[in-house]
């Protein structure tokens, strides 16, 4: 793509086309040239969206409380993007859960954005993919950003801690505290909704997640405790027959005061800012090496007496990083 | 650590030092500036063992299976390395299970080596520790290695594909074969072990898996069913009455035969060695920047820059790969 027409979409998309968000958003997705040139333009307009990660396992209705969260956002006239990563089939590539109706009062709203993401392939790419996509909805201008993953595996939690709040959704039957706590969502969640009430063992559940909490804060210490903490909200919902969803919005909203009034909202953007650079650094290494591993002779050579066992990783890591072949892109 | 020191400590592991393993072990773990030197030495020894990786849902009864089949691998003489992976609370960063009794016929048996590894802490370094301590009870001139990881994170998928064998321990409350595609178990499997096959629903979920096996192998392409193919056993088994082990340790001896015979081993650990010289130079790009953001000023301002979001993270990636920051140790 020319830089005049790389130019002429982020135009179009800086005044509401979202055939050009879509486009893209589908460019960033790629990784290709354009990629580079994408985010440096956009940069000056990051910031203004508020970004919200929902999380849980499957089954526990992330889908009905991100459709009843967007109506409520667009009766206050803010604009929503939704970015929904999907599970595939590990064998037939296929997304399983791709033909289910998604957002259906939502299709014809332009308010509303919604892009599914494939979790397929990629090594870090994924993650790396829809952080960019969740900025070209913060560029386009809208106001808030929900994030719907499925599961609790690294790529979900890294993108977890790309957003302002997090909220875990559980249903009674997710298991215990503990299996909560082994998916280190008690480290994330800023909010947590026990979604699907009216079953059993939801009280339990409600009780189980309060006495957790408990024991996190008790646990801290005096100086942490001097600081105004978040007091994190456990909120009991029926997402598929509304209820607690205003209650949940208002969460939303106190939290969002919470971070503005605090400074932790400029604090954690910039902690995050700093780890993306990271992970950018990393995944731009492994690019360039995978790309120069045909090309360059030298590497090449060094690649294949690592795989044969001649030579350890360690040793050959070093030689590669005093070398300049990370320098030039692949 | 003197050169010295080291070279001592390596010779005593060789010569069969429980105690030298161990500190190795530990030198690891830490990251320290010996690592390279302690890789580079024991590349020569490496890939005598054959390496077995055990994981599965938490309470599918892991340990107990890499109970019986160490008792059955030194029944045949062999000497056995244990390494398992503990999972940590996130918030009193204390080990959950670490009071469990763990292989307790084996602690008096100088023939089984049995190491946990912390899972607290570490972004990839303990994806990265794990592996190297595996190599370690490969060098110290074990026969079997086993991994024991509890779940199904990117840290357990990352441990996993560097083992030869891979076992996956599943209960009938486990959940359904939708999960278990989804938890991308079922592309990393060399083996499937129903376990506590007296409860309800065994045998279903021995039905479901081979149905989803059929399926994966009926999906394949003509050229790939042209190749001869691992057929993926799935066994019944109860491990703490010690029923279905034995066919479990003669599944993994077949295993092993067909990897040997079709030239799979060493296809395998080819790619892995690849795989593993990538993840280091990732690592090392982090571990060096991380030290130098504090002491290296340019980069101190650059990175400042973008956490408050004035140079995207893309554009800096691409001068820090440009500059010769990377270049050094830290």
């Amino acid at each position: 793509m020319t830089t005049n027409a790389l130019t002429q979409l982020l135009e179009k998309m800086s005044t509401g086309s979202e055939t050009a968000l879509a486009r893209l958003m589908t460019l960033v997705e790629r990784d290709g040239r354009e990629v580079g040139a994408i985010l440096e333009a956009i940069a000056p307009q990051l910031g203004k969206a508020f970004t919200i990660g929902i999380t849980g396992p499957p089954g526990a209705g992330k889908s009905s409380v991100v459709d009843c969260l967007a109506a409520l956002m667009r009766k206050t006239g803010k604009t929503v993007g939704v970015v929904a990563i999907d599970p595939s089939s590990p064998f037939s590539g296929g997304a399983l859960l791709g033909d289910r109706i998604r957002m259906s009062q939502h299709y014809l709203d332009k308010g509303v954005f919604i892009r599914s993401m494939a979790t397929r392939g990629s090594h870090g790419g994924l993650a790396r993919a829809t952080k960019d996509v969740i900025k070209l909805l913060d560029a386009s201008g809208r106001d808030y950003v929900m994030v719907e993953t499925v599961g609790v595996g690294q790529t979900e939690l890294d993108v977890m801690g790309t957003t302002d709040t997090v909220i875990v959704i559980l249903v009674p039957e997710a298991g215990d505290g503990v299996q909560v706590m082994k998916a280190g969502l008690m480290e994330i969640a800023d909010i947590f909704v026990v979604n699907k009430a009216d079953r059993d063992g939801a009280q339990r559940m409600l009780t189980e997640l309060n006495l957790m909490l408990e024991l996190k804060y008790s646990g801290r210490s005096p100086s942490e405790s001097a600081q105004p903490q978040w007091k994190i909200p456990v909120l009991a919902a029926q997402a598929v027959n509304n209820i607690g969803m205003t209650e949940l919005f208002q969460a939303i909203e106190s939290h969002q005061r919470f971070l503005l009034e605090t400074g932790d909202l400029d604090r954690r953007r910039k902690a995050r800012r700093r780890e993306e650079l990271l992970s950018r650094v990393e995944y731009e290494v492994r690019r360039r090496l995978t790309a120069k591993a045909s090309t360059d002779p030298t590497l090449t050579q060094l690649i294949e007496a690592v795989s044969e066992g001649k030579v350890d990783p360690h040793t050959a890591s070093a030689q590669i990083l005093e070398s300049s072949v990370l320098r030039t892109g692949g």
